[in-house]
């Protein structure tokens, strides 16, 4: 268990807990695009496994092989789905090498399905790991498969995660039982001292062009910023500085004149910055990665 | 009541009304886009409150902010969804702010769960106002969700949206009844005079380049054009001339070779401009919203 | 019954066959885009027909009019769906012409509703022709949509679609059955002789950029090439070579080194071109039509 009371720790004490059983519930994410057959294909399996499963997707945009946006999308979203809900994610740049294939169960009661890559990084540190079983690929794969190494989403993926939603399979059949812990992406976590909050910048919020960071309420409740308050912030690229602002802190947009910079809790209660009806993204040329940094403090 | 006899009360009339009844059915629209999490985080809280619901979407792809876009989606679409459809349309500049959030029946029987923004503008005019309520926050809003100020469409509308398309509440516990009237976005209104239908572009049809306008068949029929004839057309940016040509009026592109312009009636019998094979937008540089009008006359 | 014995015939084999009845899952393709209100009108109708089917979707990003690119997703997709399953393809530069609109069963129990347009080319000639039959559009259209000429998509292939899926209409209520065959698009067939095989480039795997032939494992495999071994490639855009070089034959990409070129077995088990974590597409401009062709011989 990590010290820090993260966001979704207490999202998940907010929502309640029915059951972890799996609940004909299957939603899938990926870095295939929309574009072509690959989502459809694995959903069509999943439909052979059972007609009466109910499918749902996170996105299918996450950029190719970005192994960070694919956990940071999970654990986005994965907490507002019923427990028992199972989900399906395939960011796999390492298809048919040595990454192993699991299924996390979540201390929320929430399965996922996916190679042990870093897909799991936020899932498993925000939603806690009850258990952690490899997918036994003998038994747990599509009939007749073996000849196709490259398409383990359909194959495997997709075909165990019907299994286990609609309960074709019990979780203990997924396969054998591993140590409780996944592969993990390092990041550094945001911290306070000397009055001032440092954290990174890990997604934007693409379509409005806001900047999402990992500092969450708690921590900036350490600067003593009320809403109304003015906070500067500076940006870092690596060692380069890209923004210095002041920036006021409000609940809703709609408390600044168009235009103006804000900053706000995000829909996953994280410090974030905007600007009312534009891009701050575009505006300051401010982007996402681990390469991305942030430090506030009091005006 | 308008006395315009619209293009979609005709369809409304010809579209069977089988009941006002709730019928299962939640229909998502936004301006979100589909490349991070919001959308299924909206799902997920759906099928958190009833895993009966069948989820579906009119579009996530309105531009960000375009309210009236929003508005035309709706009236594109919901007519061909059964009566007793709730719809939750979440493009909301104003989040947080002073809107108000409603729920309209239509007197087709649709729900309509939104900011009164102006979304509502197309819906009310053509459907019809059967009656307004705003929704009750206190009671409809996802438990524990009050820290969160920016996702009503999480929080509110999607939750709202569930719970009474599964009948979990009645369109009465929705909330306090308003009147019969909803935020509206002005516009300048089609009609014919001296042998001239003059009319607005509201729409493009985006995938294919063909420009859509708000003159209906009735209002064309005016001109006296049969199949076959000849169309004058100018097309306006505010004051200045974008556009003047001749197209033919055919029933289908096939009936002229590629490449020639043509005048139709598109899906929801409007008149639009079109090129066989090729993108009229695209050529002549005609583009749509409210300083776009259009001027039609007999050859 | 075609002589040549493809990588979707073995496929077949390979996926149980357990009825050929409707199944209530109905699977939509289209080239509209997902930016409007044409496909959730589609969607609204099959419900308006059935609340009990289950939609879906391929892809609706085909290239606007593209009807090779339409059957090619058909059969990339189609053989993961149960018996059963009734699709809808809309990709119709020709709506309102004078192609047909038909329902093809294939000798694995799917439902194609599609304009015969060439859009049946693939899954005719890969999963076989079982039965066609002519939609009777008196019988078999959304009341009172006769004014509407140019979305059958909405107004008779959904409709029709639904009604077959949900049972509402039998197959044979489908309309007239016609000879079994449909209107074909011709392309070259992949050969071998003197070592060498000869194929095209149908298709690229748009989100990594991957260049899929049509030259399946039986085909390959005259070559005597072997896991490890090295091939010589050269890829010609009608007469032009744009591509020679020596690529790998592996099973999985990471058997080589990042920004590597490799061949290897894509999903379908089609011979593939790839880059390690790189776009092969972009890094030699080689892209898929009927006028792309590739040789392939050991080195």
């Amino acid at each position: 268990m990590k010290s820090k009371f993260s966001v979704a720790s207490i999202m998940l004490m907010l929502i309640s807990f029915t059951s972890v059983a799996q609940n004909n519930i299957l939603v899938f994410q990926s870095d295939f695009g929309l574009k072509d057959g690959a989502v459809s294909a694995m959903k069509g399996v999943a439909m052979g496994v059972s007609a009466d499963l109910k499918l749902f997707d996170v996105t299918h945009e996450i950029p190719a092989y970005n192994i960070w946006e694919a956990s940071y999308r999970l654990v986005q979203t994965a907490p507002y789905w019923p427990a028992g809900t199972v989900f399906v994610s395939v960011c796999d740049p390492g298809v048919g090498t040595e990454r192993k294939s699991v299924v996390l169960l979540t201390k929320s009661g929430h399965y996922f399905v996916t190679p042990d890559n870093g897909t799991l990084t936020l899932v498993a540190e925000q939603m806690g790991i009850q258990e952690v079983r490899e997918i036994d690929e003998v038994k747990n794969r599509r009939k007749n498969s073996n000849e196709s190494y490259t398409f383990h989403g359909r194959d495997v993926y997709a075909f165990t995660g019907a299994r286990l939603a609609s309960k074709t399979i019990t979780y203990d059949q997924v396969g054998p039982k591993l140590p409780n812990q996944i592969v993990s992406i390092p990041y550094t976590k945001p911290s306070f001292g000397n009055g001032v909050v440092k954290g990174t910048i890990p997604i934007l919020d693409i379509q409005y062009g806001n900047v999402w960071t990992d500092i969450d309420k708690k921590l900036f409740g350490q600067l003593g910023v009320k809403v109304g308050d003015n906070i500067k912030v500076q940006v870092f690229n690596a060692d380069k500085k890209v923004y210095e602002g002041t920036v006021k802190f409000v609940n809703t947009f709609g408390e600044v004149t168009e235009g103006n910079d804000v900053g706000y809790f995000n829909s996953l209660l994280n410090f974030s910055l905007g600007i009312n009806m534009g891009s701050f993204s575009e505006k300051y040329n401010v982007f996402s990665g681990n390469k991305w940094s942030i430090v506030l403090s009091k005006k």
